[in-house]
């Protein structure tokens, strides 16, 4: 259907027009991997880990800071409770996880664009957080509402990338408590992909799951996944009020969170890659057990944002070997609890999108495909440690997870495959760009950038000797020159602008 | 021992004062895997690939050119000779194959430095081959001895790097028919690391393996390899006589080779990763049943340097998922074979040390660890598809090689590891910065690059706000500067020299 901004402004005939017109894009479906996964630790030490998790839960405990409902429901559940510290039972956070599905959908505005979250699935997701963006153009500045705008675009527009996200950017124009109000309807109306919902407050969340309602009806969003949103717990062993009071309120209405510690190890986390895993899983273990006491069945991710730390600098380091392990070994433990896994990203810690950024982020990304993550966030557009979103490397990133597209899928041995006719026509000293074989399957045979640059020394020397940075830039601009709305229903798009404004008049601006 | 240019012209107490005064560094021991491989072929896949490989030796045969001494061999062997055309009866290239040792050593001058390759092994080797160099400053150029001088030193240098190589660049300023005895000289004077042979010509490895009896001493070198040699086969199918030349003096000297398809998929071979993975094991297959046969027990290593190519441009593509799985594929086939494996490297397409090289060298470092790669060539420093040797890329590959190393270590579960004091001294809320444990292990706890910025942005700002090629410069600039040779008994190095010198006057200068 075609889409206008209202019922009364915008005729739907000159949206139609335009959509003829559409530079068409293609989408790709979530990934399905066909190749096993890389499992780094021996029976013995996951033993070790699960071991010292349920010790951890039951000796030190974890704290629900200014929550006396979650106080209640694990007393009730048997938890052992002084003060504030929930001391868990061996085996109790480990047993309310088990109503915890496996694999659900995420429904989204158009069907095609649906993602299954666990199994062998994994489905990608951009950068979340970032309170600055930076373009080759303009260098680094504050991000605003039309950064936000723009990378939701460009997220729409990347072939690679099956989920819209979430915060891409902060809006920071837009006053805090508005923010999400912006930032859900962009998702909802920019793009026809899947997208996450607020959790900055309690009342956010409550906003997203009614704007939700609008836009999917009711009845649909209390039987279906329509949002998949972002609870960090606050590592160590901390779960505060505004994170469980979003997980409560998403938890209540059936729609999916990621439950993930957030740890720079070495400051929230031991200097070391299995007391990390040990409190990775602790603290994981709690809280998808707390999601399951507030609704038994309510689809929660196992997420693990975990990166070391420069201890130089107290920097926090990405790509690094650490990081990696820690991944694979978070991977392992979630697949041994039956969840869905979140980690992985285009991490990186370099303030430009220059080497640096691409080995610390291909280092993450290899690991997030091979370790058996399902649903990475940060896939794209990740740069200088999570402070900013580049549009360069939004579309340099988004591009390389056609390799993981391309990677996952494993080897065909059909006969088309076996080429033995090819093999047989070339012969010994021969060539295969004219065979028949080539000439029948070059187009698809290999995964080709669109961004990267394949050409001559001489021709690539001629048109400006180009880096990467700078031949992202030209794509970035023809991305958004050509991007064109998705269609929608202009009811449903008045009804959420009319949402939005009532809600934005409703109270005072805040910008803490 | 301390080391003069020749016993008449540099005394040895200024070298010895220059020894005293050396800036210390480390050199890391090869790699031993402690974490499983990548196995992304099932059964049948291998199945399949290794009859097809059978057929591909007996109905199609491979050729061996210029070469009735080979032939010979072949048909004494029981192979069908038609023409230059040898047909291996099914099975017969495999039980050849068998004599090949499965694991070995090859010895640098300094002891220490010996590397072990095959089994759970994996040795670092820098770039080969490339005619032209680039540095940040000048950009690029021809190739010299200079510039390989440079190379040499820096691989000296580079504690993750287990081998000194062999082309590091293409000296272009000296004679083609005499390169090859400074390079050589090179190897064995400015490092003590493990280094190659010449293969460009049979008479160029013999003088290589003379060379060596001077080094190590004939005895020595008749009872151990002392180098590893790089024998290509022109694909497909096809082994020359010039490479086969150079094989049969390595093999009759018991020394190492290399035995390595070097395919381009879609020119060299078939568009499809299956056939390509048949073709490459075919070549493997008789061109390491030759080696056997030239001398039962001749070290081998399974090669395959096989890259994709890009259907518009016919440019070689570097870091590609369908070359990822040719590397995974080929290791699955070596393993079984009981041969160490070649391949990868920080292969890349990029003109510049950019985003793009950096995500092309990582994704095929990545899958070189993981896909059980004994023997890495290119494991620093190869830009522009390996026409280039790039002084800034070397020193940022040569530095993530460290990520390599400690990801090979697995993860420890031992007492410390586990660091159950640390999560109870610090508990829900707290940090770790400074509880006991992280005092008593961060400096070892995570791997630490020593060219990427951790700095602040404003740090980052104030100093230039320089990408990773301008550090990177930095570094080349300092490790060249701070560069010593190793100590070498001058009576060796005066022989050396000699035997070069005498070498170089019996012929004329050829550049072609």
């Amino acid at each position: 259907m075609a889409e206008g901004r209202s019922r009364g402004r915008a005729g739907g005939g000159a949206a139609r027009r335009a959509a003829r017109s559409a530079p068409s894009f293609e989408v790709a479906r979530f990934i399905e991997r066909r190749i096993p996964d890389l499992e780094i630790l021996d029976a013995e030490a996951i033993a070790i880990i699960e071991a010292n998790a349920e010790t951890v839960l039951e000796e030190i405990g974890v704290m629900f800071t200014d929550n006396p409902g979650a106080l209640n429901l694990w007393r009730a559940a048997g938890a052992d409770i002084r003060g504030d510290r929930v001391h868990i039972p061996r085996g109790l956070a480990r047993s309310l996880c088990a109503t915890a599905p496996g694999r659900f959908t995420q429904h989204a505005r158009n069907p095609a664009r649906n993602v299954e979250i666990g199994g062998r699935s994994l489905v990608l997701a951009p950068v979340y957080g970032p309170p600055f963006v930076r373009d080759h153009a303009s260098g680094r500045r504050y991000a605003t509402l039309a950064d936000f705008h723009n990378f939701v675009k460009l997220g729409h527009m990347s072939k690679w990338l099956h989920h819209s996200g979430g915060t891409v950017c902060e809006p920071t124009d837009v006053p805090v408590n508005k923010r999400h109000l912006d930032m859900v309807l962009a998702h909802m109306t920019l793009t026809d992909k899947p997208f996450m919902g607020s959790v900055t407050d309690p009342s956010r969340a409550q906003d997203s799951v009614e704007m939700c309602e609008i836009l999917f009806g009711a009845d649909f969003v209390a039987e279906n996944a329509v949002m998949t949103s972002l609870i960090n717990i606050n590592s160590p062993l901390t779960f505060d009020a505004t994170m469980m009071g979003a997980l409560e309120v998403y938890a209540r209405a059936g729609q999916a969170c990621i439950i993930s510690p957030f740890i720079v190890g070495g400051a929230m986390a031991p200097v070391s890659v299995a007391a990390t895993l040990t409190q990775v899983l602790a603290e994981v273990l709690a809280g998808v057990a707390y999601s399951q006491l507030v609704r038994p069945g309510a689809p929660v991710i196992f997420g693990a944002f975990v990166t070391s730390i420069d201890m130089n600098s107290g920097a926090p380091t990405f790509g690094t070997p650490e990081a990696s392990q820690i991944l694979y070994g978070a991977g392992q433990l979630a697949r041994r609890l039956g969840l869905p896994f979140r980690s992985g990203g285009a991490l990186c810690g370099s303030k430009l999108p220059d080497a640096q950024a691409a080995y610390e982020s291909a280092n993450t990304l290899n690991a997030a495909l091979l370790g058996g993550v399902n649903f990475m966030l940060h896939a794209c557009g990740w740069l200088e440690g999570g402070l900013v979103a580049s549009y360069e490397k939004f579309v340099i990133d988004a591009d390389q997870l056609g390799v993981l597209h391309r990677l996952a899928q494993g080897v065909a041995v059909d006969e088309a495959a076996q080429a033995m006719d090819a093999l047989r026509e070339v012969g010994p000293g021969g060539h295969f760009l004219g065979c028949a074989h080539t000439q029948a399957h070059f187009k698809d045979a290999f995964w080709r950038s669109d961004v990267l640059d394949y050409k001559p020394f001489e021709t690539w020397d001629e048109e400006g000797a180009r880096d990467t940075e700078a031949l992202a830039s030209v794509r970035v601009a023809r991305l958004l020159n050509d991007y064109q709305r998705p269609g929608l229903d202009p009811a449903v798009h008045e009804a959420l602008q009319d949402y939005v404004t009532r809600k934005k008049a409703s109270q005072p601006d805040a910008f803490v």
